[in-house]
């Protein structure tokens, strides 16, 4: 099953974010729509508005991954140069796209909006680029390879998310089980070692937590294999039955 | 002032953020904290609890920085690997620390629990590290190197970070001016463009938004010039003032 693991990483773009100014909420629904859809995301990375740091990641990230999804500086201002720094990462050129242009058009018609020079900006895509259309923007994102392009704002990027999913390979849908503890994730942390050394093949993760100021702990275990997901959660708990609980905290 | 710039990177270390269990709230406290002591956050990643991934990243971000912070991955729990990680990446051993070992005691005492096999590894540190303390933790972060080790947790990584950043240098704040329009951004890029051309020094952002449903703009200037902030503020104004609003939207 590993090797069907279809992978996939996320890069967001904004001098906002690491500024502080913005407090990201795009990748948590991008790990969200991936996770629903069978892709596994392996990891994330955050970068300025700076054309050398953006074709850089680009360029690690699509090697080693099925797909990249970037999010941000898509939009008509000077700061956006998002499509020009996949361009460049690709070796393309970027020109004005007629089907974006026709699209955006129509919309500003709609709108009763002007498609000024920097509006048009947005109509500027990679060559070889299709389309990924939001009904809530002016300018679509695109796709150019196994890279998806979108837009920053977070509903109008969770639009496109959702646009381009059905186009992209899926593979098997991890599941999980968790089990929430009242105990601090120090009383549990040798049981739950064993459980793993148990099952290699399922991902299990400890979280602690604090409600009402008392310490708690969520166990989460991970597979694409409903049946050694069950064997697995059966497991655990027959060592936590086993576990003088309260004891030895 | 360029050339007394101190930046930074953040590593954010966990299967959950990448899974979508878990929506990170640490980047952006970091992002705050270390915009308000003057050291300014150049890039940022998220990889899995897998150690080549932490040491590969680590090593990337540790050497074109003067700050490397991480999260996430210092518990008891077998899914803990960070500490590891780090002595790896650095090519130092890593040995159960008497200072953390005492200040883990004393606080295993007072919370009436036992300092057990799992949480003796919380105080198992890098040779060459320096311990953070945080009193809402067991177990303190550290720092090693250029390197700060912090925990997942967002109310004891927020403490670690005040701890830490007293004994970091600090290079000149980033001061920054804002601007509200009812207009989308699309109306305003070509002035906002030319306002950058003729403050090539100081950045500008642009961010839309809608509220009730209509669109509007935040520009931003950041700088560590109050002159030359004040000077492109009064410029950007001055444009705006001699643009025909509504007319061109």
């Amino acid at each position: 099953l590993t090797q069907n693991r279809i992978t996939a990483a996320a890069l967001i773009i904004g001098d906002e974010i690491l500024s502080g100014r913005t407090k990201d909420r795009n990748i948590g629904a991008i790990a969200d729509g991936l996770a629903g859809h069978g892709i596994d995301l392996t990891e994330v990375r955050i970068v300025a508005d700076d054309e050398a740091a953006i074709v850089e990641a680009v360029n690690a990230l699509r090697a080693r991954n099925a797909y990249l999804f970037t999010t941000g500086g898509i939009g008509p201002t000077h700061d956006d140069i998002t499509p020009d720094a996949i361009a460049k990462a690709l070796g393309v050129p970027i020109d004005i796209d007629p089907r974006a242009r026709a699209l955006m058009q129509a919309e500003c018609d709609r709108r009763g909006i002007e498609l000024n020079a920097a509006r048009l900006r947005m109509a500027r895509l990679p060559k070889g680029a299709d389309l990924v259309e939001a009904d809530n923007s002016i300018a679509p994102g695109f796709m150019i390879g196994n890279i998806v392009v979108m837009a920053g704002v977070p509903p109008i990027m969770e639009k496109m998310l959702a646009a381009v999913l059905p186009r992209l390979r899926s593979g098997p849908r991890r599941l999980s089980w968790s089990l929430t503890l009242d105990e601090p994730e120090g009383a549990i942390a040798g049981l739950f070692a064993e459980c793993q050394q148990a099952f290699p093949d399922v991902a299990m993760g400890s979280y602690p937590f604090k409600r009402d100021g008392r310490p708690g702990t969520e166990l989460v275990l991970r597979t694409t294999s409903a049946e050694r997901l069950e064997a697995a959660a059966a497991d655990l708990q027959a060592r936590i039955r086993a576990h003088p609980s309260g004891t030895k905290r």
